[in-house]
């Protein structure tokens, strides 16, 4: 595996391996790696002749009070997992690097950010689709993976890509679990046991809604109600939201009907957890 | 020639080309092509193994008041003219083919705008360099060209290249002129007799200005004045504007020192004509 920090050099080997005909897989992070990070690198490496991670914590993503110098970072230990995953370049530029000059540009995401965790988070996706710009013709892939766990970055990639043209395949990966269900991720750790058994029950409450949908309803309300109820029921944590929606356009539908999205974000007490299910109704 | 209307078409061409090592030289244009677009055209060919020419007026470049529908196009008089510059792909989409749906995202340029030619024309060059993000993923091009008479442009583009990271080489091409040093331009049919004899005075005043400066001069508003009164001394004309800035940075300046351009737009009865040079100062 081979570490590069310029953006000069990430484009000169780039080039010479397209030229030659290789298909180039990337997998986009800001590093301190976990399970689906290295879920999306597995599928990566299948589907490609070579396989590119960047780990850059963009500040451009980060709102005012979030917390930038505060987000964990362990270069040494996402090089080891790199590694494992068998990566051929890991891309980990400075902030210098990326960010030279105050930008002339940015992308501006002007749908499909002001609802869902896009709501609370002004400009973010800006962010987002701006140091993807930068790194999709840094790195040139030919695919690019995102998980479904962030569904709603995954509409705004979708949108990014088809609506700029990029020559770029996005290939969402689904949700990995726990056995139970509960999405994996690193903020489970800071539920306490009893929280850890009500967690499940998000994906439960999905599942329940599915199965509803899947029995004939179509009305919206009535199945946001219901997995409102479910959770109510069965976890002691409040309910940020509950969100049922078009996918990727994420509109607000009044039937339920095509490709949707139902989509929860729930407070426990020190963590916040999300998780969602994609449907296609004929 | 070939001439590709569809998106998927043109990337699949490319694609094809750029594997066997072809570089690409493109030359983006809204058609109804000019001498201008000749001299683009011409230099591109020579430097590239595969010349591609976009004709595409875009609906997003043009401000509230600005006459898109009444934009002159001529599909056929510039094909032939493509045809006798040894292009070797004429890319003409549609306005549906480029796009098809309100669109997620969009470039927003926040510098290099609100002056000279851009201070009157709000979101223009968001639109322009929407549309290049658009075609430089479509095309692919190793160099792409575009004409010194529009320097904002150039400057805008330069960013754009820049700050995203385009894997493209920005190929500035020198203004074309008249013998007596008139810029060429499709708006000097426009100008009267009298008016054209005098036009020539704005290139005048610019190669006085430039004679000054080489001379030791360093004060940016006492060439501005200087520039000012040649121009309103020999044109009947009203001048829009005379500004000394920093290139490709657009920023004023307080003393003339490193690469510099002195741009002026002046109003005849019929025609506003504009011109520049730009100098570099050691």
């Amino acid at each position: 595996m081979k570490a590069i920090q310029t953006i000069r050099e990430m484009q000169q080997i780039i080039t010479s391996l397209k030229t030659s005909g290789k298909k180039i897989g990337f997998v986009p992070t800001m590093g301190y790696l976990h399970e689906g990070h290295q879920t999306l690198m597995k599928q990566a490496r299948k589907e490609n002749d070579v396989l590119v991670v960047s780990i850059f914590v963009n500040p451009l993503q980060f709102g005012v009070g979030e917390d930038l110098d505060g987000y964990p970072r362990d270069f040494e230990r996402d090089r080891v997992i790199a590694e494992q995953e068998g990566v051929d370049i890991l891309f980990n530029p400075t902030v210098k690097e990326m960010y030279p000059n105050s930008s002339t540009v940015k992308v501006m995401v002007q749908d499909r950010t002001d609802v869902l965790c896009g709501k609370s988070r002004p400009g973010h996706f800006d962010g987002v689709a701006t140091v993807l710009t930068k790194l999709f013709h840094i790195v040139l892939p030919d695919r690019v993976y995102f998980g479904l766990k962030d569904a709603q970055q995954v509409a705004v990639v979708d949108g990014l890509i088809q609506d700029f043209n990029f020559p770029i395949e996005l290939i969402p990966v689904p949700t990995v679990r726990e056995k139970d269900g509960l999405a994996k991720s690193s903020r489970n750790v800071y539920l306490s046991p009893l929280e850890r058994d009500q967690a499940k029950e998000l994906y439960q409450g999905l599942q329940l809604a599915k199965t509803v949908i899947e029995q004939g309803e179509r009305n919206p309300e009535e199945i946001v109600q219901l997995v409102k109820g479910h959770i109510n029921k069965t976890c002691k944590a409040t309910i940020d939201y509950v969100e049922l929606r078009s996918y990727p356009q994420l509109r607000p539908i009044e039937t339920i009907v095509g490709k949707v999205i139902l989509a929860v974000a729930v407070k426990f007490s020190k963590a916040r957890l999300i998780d969602n299910i994609i449907l296609e109704i004929v």
